[in-house]
């Protein structure tokens, strides 16, 4: 009986999303959905971006989270505009949650909007929210045999962005197995290294965001 | 139409939870459910406990993954009876897979049982596996400001086990500030600071597990 009814909510989940794609694609907005473990980095990898892109794009951005706001009111603070969503326990976001974001947000002054999903490597990879391009962070602590753990988000995804390289001095984390293991679940996928802390590789991302940003994407298959 | 579906799914739960803790009890075996995100060093955990109680009490472990069975490989190494659960796609453990994997472990040359749940700071704190002890290991690298957004998570455990925190020096992390949110969230909650790396502050928490052990402890509230 659990197979049946988990189809029935992400089908009415992707028909949602299927509308939201539709607004965004109207609007001429970029969404991205970015992903990862709690503490890996999102909110900081969206300051950075902001900070890289923020004079030849207009940003808006969703922060989703369990509870709290405290990542909207750092985003505010630089005069993006952002909406929060708290999902009360819901351990990802879903097109529902998005879209009633998207009515807060001046989508007609928005060119490409960053949503932080929720802090979990499992659930967000099932939902689809209308986004373009889906990226997730692991980060150099949390190891280098998570893409054995979560498959699925790790092949999901159209760029992967290892954070904290800061780090790597004090921790065993094998580059180049990682990248092997990631590539052979996801051969097409983009892998930047960088870190939010010092800034190191941002550019790298950036100007691959920046490209598709300036590019027809074609919608992602929902 | 979605709170009672839940309901009635964490009632089935629940009954098969009390269930496994009265094989426990029978059995005279103290099993901790043991939780954290991604990374955050829930098998190094286990092989410290393993180091420092193996000796003094008869260990077995449970290891959940949603994919995968290289950390229940490296204590199957150490000569500890462990069971693998793969939840195939679920973000969390429930009583029914621990049952499971209990008809497969030697349950009476067992005294001290090491639940690993799934990477997730959301899903598993609902499910009660049948448990006396609930732990939580929040890492250094993933930021001071995890108790604002994962609440329920840290409100639910017995004991916070601090990890990394030889990577302190590196990063901007408040263990003051941490200590402060963290009791206001749970005033009657254990914590300790830990490097599985190094082994420091192991002592702490095995001691603090094997007073535990050794006392009578009441069923944890289902």
């Amino acid at each position: 009986m659990k197979i049946p009814i988990l189809e029935n909510i992400l089908s009415a989940n992707d028909r949602l999303a299927a509308e939201n794609q539709k607004l965004l694609a109207k609007k001429g907005i970029l969404a991205v959905n970015i992903m990862s473990s709690p503490g890996a980095g999102k909110t900081s990898l969206i300051l950075r971006t902001i900070e890289a892109l923020g004079e030849e794009v207009r940003i808006g951005v969703v922060e989703g989270d369990v509870a709290s706001r405290v990542d909207a009111d750092t985003i505010e603070g630089l005069g993006v505009p952002v909406v929060q969503i708290n999902t009360g326990g819901t351990c990802h976001l879903d097109a529902n949650m998005v879209r009633g974001s998207l009515d807060q947000l001046p989508l007609d002054h928005i060119e490409l909007l960053l949503i932080e999903n929720v802090g979990n490597l499992i659930c967000p990879t099932d939902f689809a929210l209308g986004e373009a391009v889906k990226v997730m962070i692991p980060s150099i602590p949390e190891g280098d045999d998570k893409p054995y753990k979560y498959p699925a988000m790790f092949a999901a995804v159209d760029a992967i962005i290892v954070n904290k390289v800061d780090l790597l001095p004090y921790l065993d984390f094998d580059l180049a197995a990682f990248r092997k293991l990631v590539t052979g679940l996801n051969p097409d996928v983009q892998v930047f290294e960088v870190s939010c802390k010092t800034g190191e590789g941002i550019d790298g991302w950036a100007d691959w965001l920046s490209a598709v940003w300036t590019t027809e994407v074609p919608p992602r298959r929902i």
